[in-house]
């Protein structure tokens, strides 16, 4: 069997598939971190740019927009999955440096309204999709991020897979739907440079992708279902041509969804080690950001590539800047939404800091990643002493998880100044009790 | 400046540009094929499935599908760029491997319907989008092709400069539209593969990108500029990193919609100077088909790769057979869309002298690819005498080019099972008038 088959297998017996309590609960703090994400990014540019540009396609149709509005199954995909990933407060599974939820919960939320589906089944269809993006994401490994953007790529398939399930499609639509989706994968790692706001878009355009090609394989399209493994197929087209022999292994026996990265800071999570490790030090040694002389962070390379910008000017740009986040959080304590306000990114106090802190590739840390996101974070003060520590992991990843309650003080922060207080703390219950929901009202 | 400022500002300017009626006559050559195209399609599948599939965003908006129905803006994009490139018969941009009417004119008259331009105005933004993407496509060369397919591709930027010229969008938001286009560019060549539906869907979905990118862009939407150039852009993911120095020079020299390749035969490109050398040969020699004992066909390896099939088993599969189509060509003398009907595909007059094909990479014709397009033809005869002829370049192709009146004659094949023969001639006469033409009524 190929790739897409075995996956369209495993989504179409899903349907009759056991699912744990500790899965089904794994998947709500997942959804609650999303809805966290997507009430944070839908006031954000390019969001309500991008719902203009598609006017044509709102006001009618049953899937929903954050406030409520009516949108066409594929445009609210498209809107929604760009509002989740543009606050750079969206989970990650770090062995496929992937964001899973944006494209997934959009293209579940968006089919589940449209077919107003119960809360169990809009719950299993996120759960299978993120179950088949993170194996194929896996599997393509770094080569594929260095020019490739994970979520935009990687993303088609857990929007694909959960369109699929809610749409009912049997095993070979599914994988017909999987492999579609495959031909429609895009992101190109350049669109994160310069003060570009495409970046979300692709986790966008991939939940629109996954939902478009299920319905497309729901009327009868059939693709290539040898697309991730073939001679031109994505494994060497968007990566170093990868082993898909076991690629799958782990499908039944491991959920995916319960070893999730949830954000713990405001901004790319290629700059939480560097963050956590220099708020310990300060904790530690009690050290005044105005007696730091120098910090050296010391990380692996891609976080450098991604996150490496020494003069941010832009929202965008600052949230990708290890200088300004760690500047940040020693100045102000946190990394949060208030980080990049406009009076922020100027302010001479944090300029100044940047200033002083060094980057440097740790090969250490390089020969850990994707599995382990590490740095060593030296501050050395103008009394001329150096503390030095290593930071192994970072709050929020599996290893050092944020609690139920951690996870629900996030939402309610996100939430309140989109919703207020009273919608959101409703919300926030409705979210935790989904599994016995009869439809996805509460979700709009 | 950056590739994308350039295209930016050629797109712009190209507003107040003169253009020569010899210009505006070849894009009304290029017109007239691409309707037929779209027609030809618009009834097989996938193009009913798709739309099926997009049904809540039909019935609304101005745009229109073939037969009149109403789509939103994006949807008639995604569906006419899908019927264009279904049936095999579109134009094709030879040195840059690329099909440009169908991304480009579905985009093109999906925007200006939508919009209720007048003839000039959608003739020259389709020009545009002709000039911009052939030098994209030429520029990401071969390496390019191996993995991808340059019509889903690089079919987004004809997408795009269309429908930004028709938005009005000025040299900066153009660039920004091209640019945002480039990160959702998609298509693989494993997706040709087995007996998917898939790639017509490439040059649908290009359509849909384009206008998506330039419809965000006339709100503010900001991409990266460096996209084409970048470290991680496109020309390094997605090709050997060429040089984009030079790729722009003629464009304001030369227009590339003077030289496209027209099909005459109804099948993929590549199988054409192997058709046209058969059929040369058999009608120099008056070979009748049940006399041949063999046949060799040496011609360029990208021919064999794509068209290679020996034993295609479905309409799609045998539209990339070479020894299916010449096969076809000397028992029914040309290759046209019954061609392809079922009792055709399985007749046993075929699959045997299909079993007697041979096919081979000739290195001469190879070094040539793509700016020449030849085959080395070879038919040996029951009685035992040796047939070769060296097919230079293929019927259709602009150094040696269809008329206008077969231009005609292959639109009004085209069309007339679809339309009959009345509306047929009437829309024939409306595409050859078309820059005087107030609206785009005629066309739907």
């Amino acid at each position: 069997m190929f790739v897409s088959e075995k996956l369209g297998q495993y989504t179409a017996d899903f349907h009759t598939a056991a699912v744990s309590d500790n899965v089904i609960h794994h998947a709500k703090r997942a959804l609650v971190d999303w809805y966290g994400a997507l009430l944070a990014g839908y006031p954000m540019a390019p969001t309500p740019m991008v719902e203009k540009s598609l006017a044509l396609e709102l006001d009618q149709g049953r899937a929903r927009l954050p406030l409520g509005r009516a949108a066409s199954t594929r445009a609210a995909a498209l809107i929604n999955g760009t509002a989740s990933h543009t606050a750079e407060v969206d989970d990650i599974y770090r062995e496929a440096i992937y964001h899973p939820g944006a494209p997934t919960f959009s293209a579940a939320m968006a089919v589940g309204q449209a077919l107003n589906v119960n809360g169990m089944a809009f719950l299993k269809a996120s759960i299978a999709g993120y179950e088949t993006s993170t194996r194929i994401g896996r599997t393509m490994g770094r080569t594929h991020y260095k020019h490739w953007h994970n979520t935009g790529t990687v993303g088609t398939f857990g929007a694909a897979t959960a369109a699929a399930y809610l749409l009912g499609l049997n095993a070979v639509q599914t994988a017909n739907a999987i492999a579609l989706s495959a031909t429609f994968a895009a992101g190109l790692q350049q669109a994160f440079k310069l003060d570009s706001l495409a970046k979300p878009l692709h986790s966008g355009r991939a939940a629109e992708a996954g939902v478009t090609a299920a319905l497309m394989a729901q009327q009868g399209v059939i693709s290539s279902l040898d697309v991730f493994e073939g001679e031109v197929g994505l494994g060497r087209a968007m990566s170093n041509g990868p082993d898909w022999t076991h690629a799958l292994d782990d499908l039944h026996a491991q959920f995916n969804i319960t070893s999730m990265t949830f954000k713990n800071h405001a901004c790319c999570g290629h700059t939480f080690a560097p963050i956590d490790g220099a708020l310990t030090l300060q904790q530690q040694h009690g050290i005044a950001a105005e007696n730091i002389d120098r910090i050296i962070i010391a990380t692996y390379s891609p976080a450098i590539a991604v996150a490496g910008n020494t003069n941010p000017t832009t929202a965008p740009e600052a949230r990708f800047s290890i200088p300004f986040v760690v500047a940040t959080a020693l100045i102000h304590g946190s990394v949060r939404l208030a980080a990049f306000d406009s009076e922020r990114l100027t302010a001479p106090a944090i300029r100044a800091l940047m200033s002083r802190i060094e980057l440097q590739v740790d090969p250490a840390a390089d020969s850990k990643f994707p599995g382990q996101r590490s740095a060593q974070v030296t501050i050395i003060t103008r009394d001329g002493k150096e503390h030095l520590m290593l930071q192994p992991t970072r709050k929020g990843d599996p290893d050092m998880p944020l609690t139920d309650v951690e996870l629900n003080d996030k939402f309610i922060e996100l939430a309140v100044p989109v919703l207020g207080g009273e919608r959101s703390a409703a919300l926030s219950e409705a979210l935790w009790r989904m599994e016995g929901a009869g439809d996805l009202s509460a979700m709009c």
